[in-house]
């Protein structure tokens, strides 16, 4: 395995939130730069007014690309041409501008190879695109931008405690029609090859939640997890993916059933989010699996009633730098040991022979 | 106050699962029998082989109703006229009906008074009224029979922490059809309402959780909490109902949030069930307010996986007694201070005097 520093793309964020706080907070710690280099996104005028503001003990280097970065250091990459205005904790227009000029850049440099995973800062979705009602996501805008037909499935991750969503931030009204057994089979096939290839998990269990009260099993509470979730699940599980439930969420998260799998399928964004923001508190990240980008961000928002007051925690960003670094090694150790596959071993059918036959060709 | 005993009438719920198991350990410790007289509806023979097969060290009296109860004993009246035939795990329709027999019983000998409050054991919706499709839960059952025309509000409590659940157990796909201005403010008044009365806060501020992913703040998320939620927190705030929001729901759990209020108002059953479960684990129990009736259940189900192994925790029911006590309590006080009172006192209008008028009629 290459043992050189990790570069870790990271993109600001808005300006007007939490995000410049928590990204120089994390690296304000030298040990930080021992385990990757950091090629930040934005703007060092901006990035020096937070600093500024709440006295973060941390210096970095202006560059013009991840081209030039230095190892050891904090580098900043200016993607702005002109002067930005911060104005903590106000949604402007110019600060969602801002967001998506470096979220562009550092995707520009992405595929020129100049960095290998990338953090996302929190932005405030309805000022990046504001004309189309509202930036859709990260996960979403990468999967059209880098994705190369993959699919993107979001994973929320905390240590060992993995939750994906199944759909997406959607109207609670929609989430019925939305799924459908082949949304289904789609995401737990992808999310069983991402515990494999990004986790490491050899052969992953995989706990599915229902959809309604009680899981649909208490009467008149619903059809989908009897007409698309089994359905979906008994088709997987033909396939070889160890996949259980379904499962009430709250007796499952309740009993604390959650220990016994590797990851959980939850049916729709609040199905997720709520026990995984209950249990991971400050530490939990948002993981984007299934594209050939490796993207992580933190779990929490832009935080606008905190912004520039100093207090914000930066833990579930360097979680989201810990994890972002984890899964690009556990891709590369992947690739390293499937590289040059030992050819199968098998014993001739109709020899009684016990010896192995390596040699014969495979079909 | 009165200082009797609160007699406490429990039904049995499935005999299959864990009722007997979570009762019997309850009264099992003596302390239990200072604090309350329980009067359990079901079967002295079901309830003696539970106790036999769990070894479970506790004593009962058998009685034809609760009038013939001794203070100081766990009493049981026996509902069935024919043998019942325990099924440890299995859902039978006879202990369906037996369930339910238990509870007409207990809901008769409640109107003409002979216990305080009801504290039931879990039953299986399913066997209870199979041809119903599904026994629809306690409270709409206790709303039909001895709400007086009142409405039934569940209210998930554990100790401060206290969820109302605007809607039922209902599919997903119906929740945005069933949430409507006029059912909103009808369950916030009710909340605030018991917690005044049922839970002796003075003027208590409750938080309302939006309904979509981020409030359906960020962008084409659901629509629902500016069309009805906040009009129906308006129309409660103008008639001086403290509440606050809409919030999302896994931000506010997240951050801690919920220890700043008093209650909080889910919009459908997962999203109050899953963040309450979580937290309260074990302890949790499900309160139904708004009707003349005390009635608490432990927030757990029958639990058939481990029925009849010894192994089930009775804090849920146990701390299901004290809530029911503590109501009833809260009640009977507020009656109390509230029987007689004190002529308003109040200033005369135009008269510069600053004596008091304590005789004025009012109109």
């Amino acid at each position: 395995m290459e043992t050189k520093r990790i570069r870790v793309g990271i993109t600001h964020g808005d300006i007007n939130g939490i995000g410049y706080e928590v990204i120089l907070k994390t690296f304000s710690d030298p040990m930080m730069l021992e385990l990757c280099t950091p090629v930040i996104y934005g703007s060092p005028k901006v990035a020096a007014y937070h600093r500024k503001t709440m006295d973060i003990p941390v210096n970095f280097s202006i560059v013009g690309s991840a081209s030039e970065v230095q190892d050891g250091r904090v580098n900043v990459v200016n993607c702005m041409n002109e002067e930005l205005k911060v104005e903590l904790s106000k949604p402007t227009s110019e600060a969602g501008k801002a967001a998506l000029l470096a979220l562009d850049k550092a995707l520009e440099e992405y595929r020129e190879g100049l960095f290998d995973v990338l953090v996302t800062a929190p932005v405030n979705a309805q000022t990046v695109w504001p004309e189309e009602g509202g930036f859709s996501g990260h996960s979403e805008y990468l999967q059209e931008r880098t994705g190369e037909g993959k699919k993107a499935l979001t994973v929320l991750v905390n240590h060992d405690f993995r939750i994906a969503l199944a759909t997406g931030d959607i109207p609670v009204r929609e989430i019925s029609h939305v799924l459908t057994k082949e949304l289904l089979t789609e995401k737990i096939a992808a999310f069983s090859r991402s515990l494999k290839i990004d986790f490491g998990v050899g052969n992953p269990r995989i706990a599915v939640f229902g959809l309604n009260p009680h899981a649909g099993e208490n009467g008149p509470e619903g059809t989908e997890e009897t007409e698309i979730i089994v359905p979906a699940m008994k088709e997987m599980i033909n396939k070889g993916v160890q996949c259980f439930g379904p499962y009430s969420a709250e007796d499952f998260i309740g009993a604390g059933d959650f220990t016994h799998f590797d990851g959980i399928l939850a049916m729709y964004h609040a199905q997720g989010m709520i026990p995984f923001r209950t249990l991971a508190m400050e530490e939990g990240v948002n993981f984007t699996a299934g594209l050939p980008i490796v993207h992580v961000s933190p779990v929490h928002g832009t935080a606008y009633d905190i912004a520039g007051r100093g207090i914000a925690s930066e833990s579930s960003f360097r979680q989201a730098v810990y994890l972002a670094i984890d899964v690009f090694r556990s891709r590369c150790m992947e690739r390293e040991i499937s590289a040059h596959p030992l050819r199968k071993q098998y014993y001739e059918k109709k020899d009684d022979s016990d010896k192995l036959k390596l040699d014969t060709p495979e079909d």
